[in-house]
Parts: C-alpha cells; sequence; structure tokens
C-alpha cells in the first residue's frame, strides 16, 4: 500500500472506504425508490452518528435501532426511529422517554408484558409510540408465531392509550441461500406474511407498516407482497458473508481492519495484529475469518485474541514484517464495536474520524 | 436473584465477583510460591488496572501484557511489564519507549527485524530492554522452530546494545485435554523445551527466565522441567471453557453478564438481551456460546448481535419477562472489551466499578 496515512496509523485500526459507502447507499436508495419501498436503515451495522446521517440524506425516512444506546446517538441525526427491540425494565423505558420529542418513535415486540410497559411508560411521558407487532416468518428467535397471536396483541396495541398500531415487523434472518435460490425462499416468505397480514385486516386491523428485509434478501425485497419498508443495515458497510453469498460485489466491501505483519517464523503462514478482539472470532459462511481485501485468496485461517493467522500456502506472496494489510472480517456488525473509532478514507486520504459513539449499551 | 443493586442496572452489564476473583488469585499465588515459580499474570483478561493492582498486591512479581495500551494502563500499577508480543512499527515502539523509566520493560519477540528495531528504539531512548526469545512448541502460532534459529537469536539478543538476552517463553496453547490426560502432554512439552534450553546453554546463553504456561495446564507447571515464571490470565476470571477443560471448578467463575429476558415467543426458547454483541460468538468447548451461572445446565444455544437464545427444553425453568439471569461465556477475555466497565460485586453488595481502560489498542 502506497497511503502514506495509512502508514501512519497504529494497528489495528478499522477503516472505512467512503466512496464504496456511498455507492453502498446510493445503490439501496435507488432501489428502494423504484420499488416504492421505504428505507429504514439498521444502524448496528455502523454506530456512528455520522454514516446515520449519511443515511438519512441518501433518502432513509428513519432509521433502526437495537439498543437505547443507538437510538441516543442516531436521535441527534434523525427524526424518525423505530427501535426493533423490546424495551424491558424501567431503566431502558425511562432512557425511550428521554429521546427528544421531535422523535417520532416505534417499537417492534411481541408480548403483551412489553407492551403494557411501553404504554404505561409513554403515557406517563404524555407521549404516544406506535408499535409494530413482531412476527416469526422462521427465523424462530423471537416474534409471533400465528396469526391469532398477532391479531391479539395488535388489537391490545389499537385499544391502549400511550400507543399506537401502526404495522408488523418480521426478520427473515434465516434465509441465507445463494442469489439464483432466493426466489423460491422469498415466495414462502410472502406467503407466511400474506397470513399474518391477512388476518389483521380481516380483524379491521389493516397494518400501514409491513417491515422486513435483511441484506442476504435485500435485491428482492420488491417480491414480498405487501411489503412497505426494508431494514437493511449491513450492505452499508458489507463484508465477507456478504460477498460470499451474492449480496454485494467484492469492491463494494468498504470495511477493513488495517493490521501490520508481526511474525512469520511458521512456515506457510503469516502472523498479523488483528486477532480475535480486532476481527471477531465468528464462524462465517466460508472457511476462516476473514480475507484481504486486496489479496481475497488469503484467508484469516485461525485468531488468537491478537493474532491473526494468514494461510500463505496457496500463494507466491511472501510479505516482511512490518508490511501492512487490510482485512476483509466476516461479519462487520461485529467487528466494529470493537474499535473505539472508524479512520474513513476517499481513496488514499484521510477525509474523517468518526467515532463509534453507540459502541456499548 | 434478590440483589437490589443487580436489579437497577440496565442491561447486558459485565458482573465481576470480588470473593471469587480473590479465592482465584490467592490460588495461583500459593500454588507458584510453593512450587518456586514467579507467577507474571497476563493482564489481556480484564484490561483493568484495579484487577492488575489486585494481582501486583496478591504476588505477581510483574505483569504481562500484549498490546501498548495494556502496557500503559499496567505500568501504572506495576514495576514490571513483559510485553508477550512483538512491537512493529515506529508508533508501537515510540509508545513502549515512553513507559515510565522505573518500568522493567521485557519484550518477547521471535525474529531479528523485530530485534534490531527494538534495540535501535531502546538505544534512541537511553533504556535496555529485556529479551524473551520466544520458542514454538507444537502451538504454530509464533516462535521458532529450532533451538538453531533460538541459539543465534539469543546471542543477537546478547550482543545488540540496547537490550539485554534474559530467557525464552513460550506458550502452549494447543494443550487442550482433560486434566487426566494433562501429564502425557506436559512431559512432550518438558522434552521439547528441554532442546531449547539446552541448546541455549551449550551456546553459552542459558537463559535466566523460562516463562510458560496456560490456564489449562496451569496446575501442571511444576512438572515443566526448568520452568521459571507461568503467565496464566484467564483464572482470575475463569470462564465456561475452563470449566469444561477442568482448569477450575464452577464456583471459580467469577465473571457474567448479567441479561434480562425479553421474550418467550418461541416455544422451548427464552431470548435475553446479552447477545454476540455482549458475549461474543465463539466456539468453545461444549456446544453453545455459554450457560447461566445459577442454572449452568441451561446453554446459551445461539447469538444474533443482541439477543441470546436459551435452550429451556431440558428444564423445568420458564421465566417471564423482565426476569434477570447472568451468564457465564465460553471466552471470558473476548466477552471483558466488548464492555465499558465492569460491576463489582461481593456478594450482592456493589463495592467498585473498573473501566476497562486497556480496550481498544
Amino acid at each position: 500500500m502506497s497511503s502514506t496515512f495509512l502508514d501512519t496509523l497504529d494497528t489495528p485500526a478499522a477503516i472505512v472506504d467512503l466512496d464504496r459507502v456511498e455507492w453502498n447507499l446510493q445503490r439501496v436508495a435507488t432501489y428502494a425508490r423504484e420499488h416504492g419501498l421505504r428505507w429504514r436503515p439498521h444502524t448496528k451495522t455502523h454506530k456512528t452518528a455520522e454514516l446515520g446521517a449519511m443515511q438519512v440524506a441518501a433518502g432513509a425516512t428513519g432509521v433502526t435501532v437495537a439498543t437505547l444506546l443507538e437510538a441516543e446517538v442516531m436521535a441527534s441525526v434523525s427524526d424518525d426511529v423505530l427501535l426493533a427491540y423490546p424495551p424491558v425494565g424501567a431503566r431502558k423505558l425511562a432512557r425511550l422517554m428521554a429521546l427528544p420529542p421531535r422523535v417520532r418513535l416505534t417499537v417492534a415486540l411481541d408480548s403483551h408484558d412489553v407492551l403494557e410497559g411501553l404504554a404505561r411508560a409513554a403515557r406517563d411521558a404524555g407521549r404516544t409510540v406506535g408499535v409494530l407487532v413482531e412476527v416469526d416468518l422462521g427465523m424462530r428467535r423471537v416474534g409471533l408465531r400465528t396469526p391469532e397471536e398477532a391479531v391479539a396483541l395488535a388489537r391490545a396495541a389499537a385499544s391502549t392509550p400511550g400507543v399506537a398500531f401502526r404495522g408488523v415487523t418480521f426478520y427473515a434472518g434465516h434465509i441465507r441461500v445463494p442469489q439464483a435460490e432466493l426466489p423460491t425462499a422469498m415466495n414462502a416468505q410472502s406467503e407466511a406474511l400474506a397470513t399474518f397480514v391477512g388476518a389483521l385486516s380481516h380483524a379491521g386491523l389493516p397494518p400501514e407498516v409491513v417491515s422486513g428485509g435483511s441484506t442476504p434478501t435485500l435485491w428482492q425485497s420488491h417480491t414480498v407482497k405487501g411489503l412497505t419498508e426494508i431494514r437493511p443495515g449491513l450492505n452499508a458497510l458489507n463484508d465477507r458473508n456478504a460477498a460470499v453469498i451474492g449480496a454485494c460485489d467484492w469492491t463494494e466491501c468498504a470495511y477493513s481492519v488495517l493490521a501490520t505483519v508481526v511474525s512469520t517464523a511458521v512456515p506457510g503462514q503469516v502472523v498479523i495484529d488483528a486477532g480475535a478482539k480486532a476481527l471477531v472470532k465468528e464462524e462465517g459462511l466460508a472457511p476462516g475469518y476473514g480475507v484481504l481485501l486486496d489479496r481475497p485468496e488469503v484467508v484469516v485461517k485461525n485468531l488468537s485474541e491478537e493474532h491473526g493467522l494468514l494461510d500463505v500456502s496457496g500463494t507466491t506472496w511472501r510479505p516482511r514484517i512490518g508490511e501492512r494489510v487490510r482485512v476483509v472480517p466476516n461479519h462487520v456488525c461485529v467487528s466494529v464495536p470493537q474499535h473505539p473509532r472508524l479512520y474513513v478514507l476517499r481513496g488514499d486520504t484521510h477525509v474523517a474520524t468518526w467515532e463509534v459513539a453507540a459502541r456499548g449499551w
């Protein structure tokens, strides 16, 4: 690498390619506009106010968050926040209600317990909070399993002061198939969703919002009948998993971890100073824990806490100690919060440093 | 749980049981003293000045660190720091030399490149830095593979101004067997080590320090012939992996993540708000990603970023939304730096809050 700025950075360091981010945002904004979908990006991927602001400027109709800290940070750049996570407990409800009054709040939930706590807190705060009933289309994580349960919770939301029923939400994160196999999976998703939407409409509670989408299914979102909103998060930065599954091109990977070669003592292997504490040792959709941005044939075959082990057995590349590389990790969303800040480059030029303001809770 | 303090904490939150920490430190300090070994705990596990200070007070003869930030934090509580990681690059060398002059510095390294850079920086700073030659006893991560290489590097260290050859170091992290099978593995380790120590002594460079040890092999360290120093890190807090392999008792697990039940919508499963961003989705020595501290039969079967999925199919326990649990993760060393601070309890009483000061780099 010839970049003077990267040479001066201490490693490991998280790097964002701003040209690629802008491209990624334009691509999804255009897609959403062309298909009449609202785009409410999930900001858990980047946890930075700056990238949230870019998403809003690029046409996002609001943002999605998973934690109260993300809500607090993103409320500084958006007036429309969806908390896609049930707020449980007095502390979280107090923090939610303390968000600026200008912020239109919506909460996704799947239980009467959470609904009641939220409504009580909203009434005490003199707010009205929108509610999306979370339904399960096969992920088996959270969400109601039957249309009857969804109707009952929607009816409760519609009749409880302090909250307003706005629609349904789901996350089909279980769909992880190559792009060619997606249409079949999307059809099944459409049918499962239709039973919920149909039951709600039949009960006099037609959902104004039908919010879904995940990064692997992103570009087929328009085939989900009745969908009004998508919440992709990962596609702002992308990662190795997204590239492996075909949800992005390799040139759309906008996040990498800069690392330094520290040992070449073991033959066939090169050790860098980005380990599990910088990349995260999370299994992905291909063997290993990441690949080099500029040499995707070089795989991070193992990670210790501060050691990344590059397999160089299949390449003639033999770096010297001190040489620098950039690693695209399997999963960007868990790598970002390992870092206190993101160094933002346009080409080789450092243009900004973003604090990962929403790391932690 | 009846603790008022834990009830007031927002979740997820990292909890340290101080009684257990004190027990763990006394146990290892006693073991080291009884076997004539110096105890230089690796502080990468906790990354807090407070626990580092407790280790020094309990008899540690110095501390071990992996990063420059850990070195900077631990230099505030110890006058004797081993950087068990090769410092590569001007930034890291400058930070190393900027540590207070009262701090006796030692560095582990496995290459002439790193030795030369270190010696130059030390001379420029008017310091003398000790060197441990890192050798590989089978881990295949870093370290020299042959006695000839080790002798050559030790000779260079002994003859280069700015550095002083102090001995050898190794990390046998590849030995992960039940305690009953350890003696055989330790014998092999002793023999491999002896070839290096023998070659160095024969070359007129007998190592003053022979530094080794890992948590799984900790309590058999005295069987490694010639060992002078142990560097266990994890045993200060312990985790599920350590308990599974028998390196600690379950009652010696001093770290847990407090979480709140947020959904029970999917039958046979309970969802808590400690996910991959609080516990880390790292494969361990048993299926799943952690277990409950008070109900070790309940396994965290999967993690999303902010969701922990508890398998309750094998228990009659059915918690309500809002109930709190404490999770012992597979690997404490990667969970700790997810958290900005550790809440320290004695019994149910909050006695301190420790900043995870060395998170990041």
